[in-house]
C-alpha cells in the first residue's frame, strides 16, 4: 500500500518544527508507521544545496536561482527519502514542501506562483501532498518568537524584514483559496500542546477519511 | 548599445575551451571589447553549484535535481557576469548554455527538450544567445582526445559511457534542425587553428550582418 504524505506549511516561527516532534512521537505512539523529515533531510546533495541557499554571505544570490535550488533540494529529498517511505505505507510528515516556495519566492519574492508552481512540477511531477497543515500566525508573533529564542541559528532569511513576512503570510492565505481541500488551516497563536492536538484532529480525521488501516 | 551574445557547444573533447582562449585572443587583437568565460565562471554560488555537480561522489544524483542546478547555476551566472557585459556592449563567448542542458538533461538522460527548455526559460527569461557554435566532432574521436589529454581533470560526465556521448551528440544535431538560424555546425575534427578560423568566419559574418560598430 501507498502511505500519506501530510506536509506542515507556515511563516517563520510558527513553531511547525516543535510540533512535528510531538506529532511524530503521538503518532508512533498510536501504533502508525511514520517519517518525520524536512528539507533537505539529511540528503547530503540536499543538504550542499541548501547549504548554498542559507549562507548569509550570498547576498548576491537571484531570487529565480534561489527558487531553481530550492526545487533542486526538493526534488533529491523526494526521490531519496519522501518517496521511498510512502512506498512502504508510511506517514510522511514534512516540514515545509511546494507550499513554500509558492509563497517565499513565488508571492514574496514576486516571481510569480504559477511561475514557480511549474518549476516545482518538474521537480515533484505531480507528487502533491495529500494533506498540507497551514500554520497560522501572524508574521509579527511569529518573528517575535524567534527573537526570543536565542538558540535558534540565525539565518538569512530570518534577517528579512517584517513586510517580506507579512508578505508570506498573504501568500498562504492566497494558498489555502486556491487549494481549499487539500491545505487546512491550524491556529499557531496557541500553547505548542493545544496546535498539537488540533494538528492530530485533522490528521485523524483525514485518515478515518481515506480508510487508513493500521 | 548592446552586445552580442555568442555560445559555444558540443560534446566532451570538441574542442570548445581551447579554442576559447584562442578565440578570445584574436577577436580582442581585431579590437572587439570581449568577455570569455564559461559557467559557473567565477561566480561564487555557482561555482558552489557546478562542485556539487560534478562531485563524483554524488551518484545518488538524479537528473531532475541534475537539470535544476544547472538552471540555477546558469540564471546567476547570467546576472552577475553575462549580462552586464552584455550591457557594456561586449561580445560575450560562453563556453556552454541553455543548449548543454537540452542536449545532456533534455535529450541524453530523457527528461524531455521541452521540459528542460521551460525550467531554463525560467532561469534565462528569453535571454538567448544570438549566435551558436555547435562543434562537431563524432562522439568516440572527442572521447578519445579526453583520454589522450591526461593532464585534463576526470569529472562525472567524463566516465559516462560512450552511449550517453552517442545521444548527447544526436541531440545537438537535433537542436541544429530545431534552430536552425541560432545554431551554426564547425568542423571540430580539424586542427584548433582551422576550427578558430571557421569560428572567426562565422563570428565575422555574423557581426557585419548584424552591423556592429567598433
Amino acid at each position: 500500500m501507498s502511505g500519506y504524505f501530510i506536509t506542515l506549511e507556515g511563516g517563520e516561527g510558527a513553531g511547525k518544527t516543535s510540533v512535528l516532534q510531538l506529532l511524530e512521537q503521538t503518532l508512533l505512539e498510536k501504533g502508525f508507521d511514520v517519517l518525520a523529515t524536512r528539507e533537505p533531510g539529511g540528503i547530503e546533495i540536499a543538504e550542499k544545496i541548501r547549504h548554498i541557499i542559507l549562507d548569509p554571505v550570498h547576498t548576491a544570490m537571484d531570487s529565480r536561482t534561489e527558487a531553481l535550488l530550492y526545487a533542486a533540494a526538493r526534488r533529491q529529498h523526494l526521490m531519496e527519502k519522501v518517496l521511498p517511505a510512502l512506498e512502504q505505507g508510511k506517514i510522511v510528515l514534512c516540514d515545509r514542501f511546494i507550499d513554500s516556495s509558492l509563497a517565499y519566492q513565488g508571492y514574496a519574492r514576486g516571481l510569480g506562483i504559477d511561475e514557480v508552481f511549474a518549476i516545482n512540477q518538474f521537480a515533484i511531477q505531480n507528487c502533491m501532498p495529500d494533506l498540507t497543515l497551514f500554520f497560522d500566525i501572524e508574521p509579527k508573533k511569529g518573528l517575535e518568537r524567534i527573537i526570543a529564542n536565542k538558540d535558534r541559528e540565525k539565518n538569512r532569511l530570518d534577517l528579512e524584514e517584517l513586510h517580506f513576512h507579512e508578505q508570506v503570510y498573504k501568500a498562504y492565505h492566497l494558498l489555502v483559496k486556491k487549494f481549499p481541500k487539500r491545505i487546512q488551516i491550524i491556529d499557531a497563536e496557541q500553547s505548542l500542546e493545544q496546535v498539537n492536538i488540533q494538528v492530530m484532529k485533522k490528521i485523524e480525521r483525514f485518515i478515518q477519511f481515506k480508510d487508513y488501516k493500521i
